[in-house]
């Protein structure tokens, strides 16, 4: 046996949690996997880092060339986040034959295919479990557990923050303002929320999720639609649960005859669905495979511990067989299937649809019309509670389609919008069909 | 790329299902993985499968040497179930140098420390996915996803049968008999149930998940507790609904400071658990470890394809690397951690009892009075609705314990059935503290 050296790049949340687990489990891991890990090289920009966590003398550096750069090193553990330097450190790690372990969602959803070619062309591995809803093992899960399948339909909570919003503006009918304040003032949400309230984490999920799942390369621009949770409100989410659902900022990717289907927003699902049932700050990746049928995963989709399991995970596979004197197998031609992507105009899916019209004789009768006109049919039609302000009596309508093309219920929206009578249209979610995701597999 | 040559031990449900997902996606994997796998050989006692399933000529055979003893075969999957061929199977392939796939339960619970020490010598993997609850990858999961973590509780619903009938009892208020027959009529339970009914599948799936989950040998005789839901009573059901819990057969793993816990037996958990909430023939595995913290894996545990799905990504992982020119990493040195087995009379839980008493001024105090002298304290106790028997009238005493010792619990159980008054003890039922199961994460 051998000991297998392990060069970290960032240690903040993430990376710090890495040294601590290394540091209480290297001697399980010794007499379990035979896996001696020794932890070579540490950089971080600020040497107090270094110091927390108890670095031994000579590990410690502030430039990142010394890690990717030793010849002692097998793998590179790469927790900057961010674009650069994360890809040349990635392209010298690689090009000096060390595999690399990385939580870099982002970067990944931009970058992974090119990334892992330059791994296989180097013969080395490029690992990524980390990046995608913590430490559930969803990537290993796709890569290897369910490979013997036909992947249908990958759907995720893979964002803690706006479940965490979601489910408390459901429990406690607050709006989406007031749960942002509070998920700011205890940490759940970043002082600028942007890329978690707009869907854009999500996104990258999703196209990292799609690229693996469905072997093809899809990136952040693929996802056909990324909507976030700022436009739900507290009435849509009252709405919903009246009609049987819950919403989720889901990331959905699936095959379908017109190719894959990436995207992601909030959507109303069955509230007996696994999904609708994943509270809190938790993430949930549902996959249905066509031999497997339906599957879930659910577990906490970040923290420093949480994390810290999903690259050590990723870690220990790698030095596994250094450790026995031989190599990790290198990266597979990456994501060789080549597969359109389907454009958000194509999608067929329900539709809720919440807007204020003026309280006028026929008012409904014409709003129905307008999606007839478009070939959109109503499955529901209520008239809610209305008041009386300044442009005098309005009224909210609250509506749910049947099975439409999205396209047609845009124009139908466009239309309603230049309608006498209609004043706005407050907002549309989409409400899946979580039956039709299943409905493929062989046993169904 | 060289052809990999699998050989078939077994074509019935799982065997048939594996041989139809290897036709249906062999291109598939091919494109995707670079892995073109060859069925070489299929073994099964009656050419009638082999016809059914179109096998081409020269791949079956009614004697299983030809599969083990083919020079071509990389792969021996063994799929017939029972101590015998199997063991003699396994040998032999490891002898001759064969990586072997299988989903033969029982035996893996008394033999697998055994076979994979064989298979560790001889240089090959002993693959057994397929092993435990089905399609869900909680195997693959255990040995790397989560090989970071101290894995602390394993607590899993992996029998469809019984997780059906409770569900069915729970929900249409009938009895076990009642519920038996109707799984009997619709296939879910077999013509003798003892298997699933008494919790000795359940109790083998137990061994092998803690096994691989505290590597360390535990075979079906260290399950300390193997107890079926045929004394489950329509009442409980009700009762336990009244308290907040649902009652599920569970297979619990754990490390405690006395050893590992290692039980199968209906328990009772709260509700909002998200073991509570699976239902029908579904199996899920939940899993705490010290860095992960909770996670749950969902899916169908039974079932020709979700099997299926699950041996393929065995042959696969196997595949790979020979496709590619090398080998697998051989099995490890099994299980090498000693951990002693904790025995069920230490076992500190809540307790659910149910009885009949004699309907006697201060009966209520009498029970209680034997419980105190136990030192079992108890946390509720409720005198149900009476009725009138041949033997004068009689009420039912419902309590829940605090946690205590369960040879205290015994000792006090032993005690009223010979106390004056106390007609019957009719039920007892562990009541879990789902809480504590991951009390010992580093995050909580």
């Amino acid at each position: 046996m051998r000991t297998v050296n392990v060069g970290i790049i960032g240690l903040g949340t993430v990376g710090g949690g890495f040294v601590r687990l290394l540091a209480r489990h290297h001697d399980d891991y010794v007499t379990a996997y035979g896996v001696d890990l020794r932890l070579a090289r540490g950089c971080a920009r600020n040497p107090r880092h270094a110091e927390e966590l108890g670095l031994a003398p000579g590990v410690f550096t502030t430039d990142w060339h010394d890690v990717t750069g030793d010849p002692d090193v097998d793998i590179v553990v790469e927790l900057i986040g961010g674009d650069h330097p994360a890809i040349e450190i990635f392209r010298e790690a690689f090009s000096n034959g060390k595999h690399v372990v990385t939580a870099n969602k982002a970067m990944l959803s931009r970058h992974m295919g090119e990334l892992a070619g330059l791994a296989h062309a180097s013969g080395v591995q490029l690992r990524c479990e980390a990046a995608v809803a913590g430490g559930i093992p969803i990537v290993e899960t796709l890569e290897h557990a369910l490979v013997g399948n036909e992947i249908l339909t990958i759907a995720g909570i893979v964002n803690g923050t706006t479940n965490y919003m979601l489910t408390r503006m459901e429990r406690e009918g607050l709006s989406f303002d007031e749960v942002l304040a509070d998920a700011q003032r205890l940490g759940y949400a970043e002082a600028d929320p942007t890329a978690d309230v707009d869907g854009l984490d999500a996104a990258a999920k999703a196209a990292i999720l799609a690229t693996i799942g469905f072997s093809t390369r899809v990136t952040m621009d693929d996802v056909s639609v990324v909507e976030g949770i700022r436009h739900v409100d507290a009435q849509d989410v009252r709405n919903a649960s009246a009609f049987g659902y819950r919403i989720k900022l889901l990331a959905v990717a699936r095959r379908t005859p017109d190719g894959l289907d990436v995207r992601v927003h909030p959507a109303m699902i069955s509230k007996d669905h696994q999904l609708a049932r994943v509270d809190g700050v938790y993430n949930a990746v549902y996959v249905v495979g066509d031999a497997v049928g339906e599957t879930m995963y659910f577990g906490a989709g970040a923290g420093a511990f949480p994390t810290a399991s999903a690259v050590m995970g990723d870690v220990i596979a790698l030095a596994t067989p250094i450790a026995f004197g031989g190599a990790p197998l290198p990266e597979a031609e990456p994501f060789p299937r080549a597969q359109p992507i389907r454009t958000a105009d194509s999608l067929h899916e329900r539709y809720y649809v919440r807007m204020t019209v003026s309280d006028a004789a026929g008012i409904l009768a014409r709003v129905a019309g307008v999606f007839g006109e478009h070939g959109v049919s109503l499955a529901q039609l209520n008239q809610t509670a209305g008041e009386t302000g300044e442009a005098g009596e309005t009224v909210q309508i609250v509506l749910v389609t049947h099975r439409s093309l999205e396209r047609d219920v845009r124009d139908a929206l466009d239309q309603l919008r230049a309608t006498d009578g209609v004043l706005a249209i407050e907002s549309v979610i989409r409400v899946e069909d979580t039956d039709a995701w299943r409905r493929e597999a062989m046993d169904a």
